[in-house]
């Protein structure tokens, strides 16, 4: 069976202005990768309820899982769960369960659960919370959905929790080979190794160290032999 | 008149492996607010043909230019350049000026313009040249789509060369204001801020050092005394 595959989405005009650098994405390819689950698609939205909306609609057709951060906090431009109900037509408002969270997270810390804060505990009907062990305000997961926030340790945390509900596919397993010859030199044999190896992926990726171009290419794939049959026919066609 | 909008892909399974992590979408994000293009979203697809065209018809419709970073190298997974070609129905084939220019730099290496380097030289009908300083192999623009290297140093340096021959917007400034209280407790009057600058736009980003929850709110646009009006409200609003 195939395994299961994967979007990201990133909400956050503050990614798009270049104000913040995203480091979300990056964790999450590395942990789906682990993981066994595809990621296919990133895409990054500002804070706005149409593109949101359109973008949650589209991934959430094309892909097994949509993995969602940021917009989950208490200010006017956190619209992100509010634009999760709207995509699929759902109705959202305060739920006992999130609102409990919250305020025995306030109580502890002596702050005011105000309305801003309530929010944070608008769920769209039908959801399962995601679990906050940093700061209490909870995501949740809606049909394919993962809601999560953009603060990374946040985001992190919750990925986890997620990933531990969600079945695991075959690993994703790669062999490097360092090669130190200009891509231009071993593209003719990477290319056939391609073809004769349809069930990998094969990529190569230019490094410039000390004058003369090497490059690494990185043989990907779920089955460990053919990936050793394949690493051990380049290595014997690209030697000098 | 409204600045110039914009939208990047990136193009590569190794950003969505999480093998490598991507630079170049958050220095282009800095790079375009600089110059007065607002970057609108952001794509990360994998080098698959159907992924790619439709990603760029989709973006090149949508936005007034796109920003590609990726595949455009001589091996058999860089298959950028024939997709933008497909993507518009025009035809590709290898093109004088840039064969001209990987032989120059290739005479100069002492290395052979190989079948796989002359990849390189294939340029859509109709497209110009950007520059690479670095390398030789061009980019291209085709439309309003530029399309670009995946290596950074080699991806800002055509940034540059495009950016010199688009129109500059009105730079986006920005003020940022630190408040030492959560953002819960400050959100009201940034909600009634972003209703009286409706030509603002907003951002608070939390953060938590030694203890308490912070803010960071920045306020972005392009006249900088409505910046100053808004943020002077603000100080005196949240002051405690």
């Amino acid at each position: 069976m195939a395994n299961s595959t994967a979007a990201m989405l990133v909400i956050g005009d503050e990614i798009l202005s270049g104000r913040t650098r995203d480091a979300n994405m990056h964790y999450l390819a590395q942990e789906l990768t682990k993981h066994g689950i595809e990621l296919k698609e990133a895409r990054v939205v500002s804070d706005d309820r149409d593109a949101i909306i359109a973008a949650v609609r589209a991934l959430s057709d094309a892909y097994d899982h949509v993995f969602t951060s940021g917009g989950i906090g208490p200010t006017h431009d956190d619209i992100t769960a509010e634009c999760i109900a709207a995509a699929f037509g759902l109705p959202i408002g305060v739920r006992d369960d999130a609102r409990a969270l919250l305020q025995a997270h306030y109580d502890a810390t002596g702050l005011e659960l105000n309305e801003a804060r309530l929010r944070m505990a608008r769920i769209p009907e039908g959801a399962s919370l995601i679990d906050n062990p940093v700061s209490a305000a909870p995501g949740f997961t809606l049909r394919n959905v993962h809601v999560m926030a953009g603060v990374p340790a946040i985001f992190e945390a919750m990925v986890a929790g997620v990933l531990a509900r969600v079945a695991r596919g075959q690993p994703l397993l790669s062999q490097s080979l360092r090669i130190q010859r200009g891509e231009g030199e071993i593209a003719g044999p990477l290319a056939k190794l391609a073809e004769d190896f349809p069930d990998l992926s094969i990529g190569c990726y230019p490094f410039q160290k000390d004058g003369p171009f090497g490059a690494n290419v990185v043989i990907r794939g779920t089955d460990a032999a053919r990936l050793d049959a394949a690493v051990t026919r380049l290595a014997a066609e690209v030697a000098e």
